[in-house]
């Protein structure tokens, strides 16, 4: 995996940059006595990092830095499915839930060409979803009005809520041979109907961030079409306060920390 | 979709042989006045049938037909997947449960060229899997050892189980970018953990039977590779009996009814 370019799928486990151990024969701190002996990585949130050169990645100069610090994640982690499982110019696709990963999955399929619906509890989000992120289109799923009027409509929708919710629901608006693209971990089993994806050949299915080839390959597309993550730069000394806020959902959409006087 | 030759997929609703009305505009017995109106379906429990020329099929004169009659569900419900999930000559893939559906998605795997387990709670298929269907080895779900030994393996798991089971062992088997193709229309909800399938970027996909185009491929690859579903043949008499006996799993694999002295 990692000589194709899909380090996140490593099949002896990637090493992460955070809370992880360096555990790989060829890396500086490992050791053969287990993973326990191996070397803590080194984190991010300082002003110099000490990183193999083919973990290295290529900004364009016009990249503003706090913009482009989510997309390493958040822009990442929509756009490998979007790429790997076939969205193109001219599909309709829906977007469910508007956070980090939501944001950057509706500015990927507006730039990428294709018609692109928001799916959001209430309406709270759908000024910004439209004026700010440019989606074409809302659907209200505590509405049965408006998503009964998206029934079969999507080819894929990407979902990023973490937490509980309807596959069904999801499932019913996608369109025969439709994709819903899993990209929130919800912490607990959801159930799924076999009617639901049966009947109409739909598929559910998952993806873990990306490897570095394509998160290059993504920072060069939003260099290109100046795609950047919408976000607040909090300092330091405002972490723990962010990390509230992050929890209660209050940040549009992605906090940026600035190291630079650290 | 039915231009497509994929009827089975109409957005207006595919006319099943059984239990259905002619909804169609096109259709015999059709009327305007809605569903209700129009005349049910004939059914197949007969000597003659009067069939729309482009939904009849063609047989090899080699073709056996009481073993040949299960290959238009059974056999296309498994062979439609395998084809369109993209299941090629050489791969590892398994078959989750032993019935009419797995059986013949095991000679189908076997004639692809492909390597089949054939997954299934206990031993007692063991022998039937391994010399009458052609299996190459047998993977006993209740038993930790052996489903752990098949752990990130098959590129496809042909899941025909109808009834509750655990889709995150199914999962756990699958290798990387792997599929569980679903046929088995459980009648509940099962539940489903994201890390069984985002974290390596696995896929459940559905499907249902297939279209005529592709019911013909199909008949026409069984008759070149001589591949036919094991069946049992009773008399229209001992329907009920049969009934009873295919709903506690004793048949192998299917019946077929000779009704040629109807």
């Amino acid at each position: 995996m990692c000589k194709n370019g899909e380090e996140n799928y490593c099949r002896n486990g990637m090493t992460g940059t955070y809370n992880a151990r360096f555990t790989h024969e060829h890396s500086p701190g490992y050791s053969a006595e287990g993973k326990d002996h191996c070397e803590p990585t080194y984190g991010g949130y300082s002003r110099d990092i000490v990183c193999d050169a083919d973990y290295t990645l290529k900004l364009d100069k016009s990249m503003p830095l706090d913009k482009t610090a989510p997309l390493l994640c958040a822009g990442i982690t929509v756009y490998s499915p979007m790429m790997y499982y076939g969205v193109k110019k001219g599909m309709k696709i829906a977007v469910a839930g508007l956070g980090g990963l939501g944001s950057m999955a509706v500015k990927f399929g507006v730039a990428m060409g294709c018609h692109v619906t928001v799916i959001s509890r209430g309406t709270k989000k759908k000024d910004d979803a439209m004026s700010i992120l440019g989606a074409h289109a809302f659907v209200d799923s505590t509405d049965a009005e408006s998503f009964g009027a998206a029934k079969s409509t999507f080819t894929h929708i990407v979902d990023t809520i973490a937490a509980k919710h309807d596959l069904h629901q999801m499932m019913d608006m996608l369109d025969i041979n439709g994709k819903l693209i899993m990209v929130g971990l919800c912490p607990e089993p959801l159930p799924l109907q076999g009617f639901s994806y049966i009947v109409q050949r739909k598929q559910l299915v998952g993806s873990l961030i990306g490897g570095i080839k394509e998160t290059q390959e993504m920072l060069d597309f939003c260099a290109e079409k100046k795609i950047y993550c919408e976000t607040e730069i909090v300092k330091p000394e405002q972490i723990n306060e962010a990390y509230d806020r992050a929890v209660a959902s209050d940040v549009k959409y992605r906090f940026s920390i600035d190291c630079s006087q650290l």
